[in-house]
């Protein structure tokens, strides 16, 4: 058998015009009157779906193929119809169908529209919606674009560990990972748990970031970048929050704040340029269903034709302060920026995505880079309209004093970090990098809020379902 | 600061010659008479080194730069010298040397060569070598080539999840992810961990596989693939095993057994090919350095040109018992075959890379689909020589009734794979993938042995530093 994809076929019409090619797909629908039946056809290769035409003249096992239900998987050999004055390209006129696999008829996806809260509950089948075959396609050239884009300028891709013996940001819920009985662990002789007798010989969690490794990558190849999973333990049962998530983190060498911020630009412009170039037909759909002014595609387009803007927090702290009665939070010198004034900003002050930089210290992580005021620190965190913070990043502090100055401050102990200040030890250099939450660039693009709509099998507080 | 890479520097030499550059990156070597020095300058970008000439007569701290230390960052600004008839193309005559970021004396890369061994204990450092350098550079561009082949063929490259609720293999040890007290954990009345009480309300593990999800999404769009870490609780300290690694894991619909290993051969072909072209220098010295008889990149061009095997379990089983006195381990039909068994059919019977198909279904997993014969499943190992297995694979059971009665012969329950089966009650179709190790792939193309040597941060029993 040799198989002639839908997106070949939609690709190739003209060649393909009158010729018998035979295809294969899943039933969406299927419609018949007393001689003559319609299917619509899909593959996965094609957003849109394949019609194929059926008559009793034709094949021989009309009746039988009138009964197959939704879902159902078939083989379909027969002519290529043009069809230009239909909303179709093309069609097929078919002279065999063969059935691949039946749906039995309780298949949960029959034809009326179902509720994304509905879908998550049958996630192994909702792929095969127009909603979530759109997302899953955007998310995977999307995925693409990053690793062209960073290739394209010579990055290094590099796997940094998920099993960690360390809390890169000294914050932030982790996961234990054990091998040890879960009811009754080892115990040392004062009676604590004795994790000498885990697997690795020491506790260890997941990470919630790679950076630091990353760093040490950049300090060999200049130009480094992440991309995996990472995980938070975090209690939140929010839109925007999920247990385990992806993350990009490039990390540059002899570059600054300013540096990253360029870098994190062209990045989210290259990615947006690519996915409308490369899925046209997903794009409509989510501008046309997924956003209430239908205005999601001329909204991208303008992002990445035009500069983001840019705001130091003191500034966007004062520009919030005009609006304090807008927030249910409050607002002042020294806050850490709630969603909704990370929103207010991006939607309402600035319309465009926005650059915050220079956070007061006592907010952000200890290695980012204390800027000459002694107050703040080189951070900058990109906010975009209807998602609000999707990239949060920072100059790293260079200078080994400062670094462990600002360690000891915070209660951390220089043995736990001594191969991070090797870095600075052994030829350290100015160097920048920034966390991009993969999901949140994908909710952003596609207008979808939920971040359980935007992972193939979220794994969110009290649920890890398939 | 206008800055050139040392890449561009050697892709555009003739160009920039005589003209006035400036260059980051660590000094790797540092030598001086009186008057006059050299420094091998390398910024990442670039496998070979750059020579900077320095002169008393030009820079005005050339004292201070003789005492620099190996490992310390500089920036250098001078002219571009052609030396043709040198072994490297160019040189820089500096007319300015400035140092980024000092190195502390002991710094532990001096210029002697080091073991591998003794690397792994720097891993923050080890990527300044050439070995590491060249291997993370291939495992970088080998991952790209991996992506790019996908997508070059439509595949959407699907994200399933590492925190799972089940074990796909029905075997192999996992690793628990909790966020309960690991001490004292709630009990459930009858003096049981209470796992409901845990984070996801049940027990969960990291993966050992995404492939079940995958058939999720393959049974949507027809080609996927899957690209991420993938964990192992095995105590098994060898040079081939690590606890995380990552996996790929295509999946195709509408496919058979063959279909899958065409699919596999082209990949790696693919792959080879890609990174032969890409990495010119860095596989030379894997070449000259990794293999005993410098024979390392014909033999991979010849791979690449060559189809590979294909010998059935029960004839390869026929084979090596002809050599048996060759092994420790007995061969008989019904064995799982030893590494050794493996290298021995691709290094010494077939000489190149062979697929091992039609495996005793007691030895393969239960959802691989059963032949004809009853006795033997639609299974395919790839075995290339130095490594053994690299692939494992097979045609998929869409069968619901044959999978089913499987299940219940090797006592999996139902109910626990209910999204599973509902795979094959609605349009289920013959679909087949596989999964490629990919420090195995990596340790095959650079001839490297360990597998701690081709992961940044590798974590292994007992192990999980950085």
């Amino acid at each position: 058998m040799q198989r002639t994809e839908i997106k070949a076929l939609f690709q190739n019409s003209a060649e393909l015009a009158d010729r018998q090619v035979t295809v294969c797909g899943w039933v969406r629908t299927l419609r018949d009157s007393k001689l003559l039946g319609f299917i619509e056809l899909n593959d996965g290769s094609n957003f849109q779906n394949l019609q194929v035409v059926f008559e009793d003249a034709k094949i021989d096992n009309f009746k039988e193929v009138t009964k197959y239900n939704v879902g159902a998987s078939i083989v379909v050999t027969g002519r290529v119809v043009l069809t230009p004055n239909a909303k179709q390209p093309l069609e097929i006129h078919a002279d065999k169908i063969e059935l691949e696999g039946a749906s039995d008829p309780a298949y949960p996806l029959q034809k009326k529209r179902h509720s994304l809260e509905y879908l998550r509950s049958i996630a192994h089948l909702r792929p095969r919606t127009n909603t979530l075959a759109a997302v899953f396609r955007v998310r995977s050239v999307a995925a693409y674009a990053i690793h062209k884009f960073f290739n394209e300028r010579g990055f290094v891709y590099a796997h940094t560990p998920l099993i960690t013996g360390s809390d890169c940001e000294g914050a932030g819920e982790m996961f234990r990972i054990t091998t040890l009985d879960a009811k009754n662990p080892p115990l040392t002789e004062d009676g604590a748990v004795d994790f000498s007798q885990d697997f690795f010989g020491k506790m260890t969690s997941l990470t919630v970031s790679g950076q630091l490794e990353a760093e040490a990558m950049a300090m060999a190849f200049g130009k480094v970048y992440t991309f995996g999973p990472t995980f938070r333990a975090e209690n939140s049962n929010t839109a925007r929050h999920a247990a385990e998530f992806w993350m990009i983190e490039p990390e540059i060498a002899f570059a600054d704040l300013e540096d990253d911020m360029q870098l994190a630009q062209d990045m989210i412009k290259y990615v947006l340029a690519y996915v409308m170039e490369q899925c046209p037909a997903e794009m409509k759909f989510f501008n046309d269903f997924y956003d209430p002014n239908k205005a999601l595609i001329q909204r991208l387009t303008d992002l990445v034709n035009s500069d983001f803007g840019k705001v130091t927090y003191t500034e966007a702290v004062r520009l919030l302060e005009e609006h304090k009665d807008q927030f249910d939070y409050p607002v002042y010198w020294g806050c850490d920026l709630q969603t909704e004034h990370e929103r207010y900003l991006t939607e309402k002050i600035f319309q465009k995505p926005v650059f915050v930089i220079d956070y007061p210290k006592e907010i952000k992580a200890f290695y980012m880079r204390l800027n000459d005021d002694g107050k703040t620190v080189a951070a900058m965190d990109l906010l975009v309209p209807g998602v609000g913070e999707i990239i949060g990043g920072s100059q790293r502090e260079e200078r080994f004093d400062v670094l462990t100055a600002r360690m000891e401050e915070l209660g951390l102990r220089e043995e736990d970090y001594s191969w991070y200040l090797d870095l600075r030890r052994f030829g350290g250099t100015k160097h920048a990098g920034y966390g991009l939450g993969f999901e949140r660039l994908i909710m952003y693009m596609t207008g979808v809020s939920n971040i359980r709509d935007v992972i193939p099998f979220p794994r969110t507080t009290g649920s890890a379902e398939y």
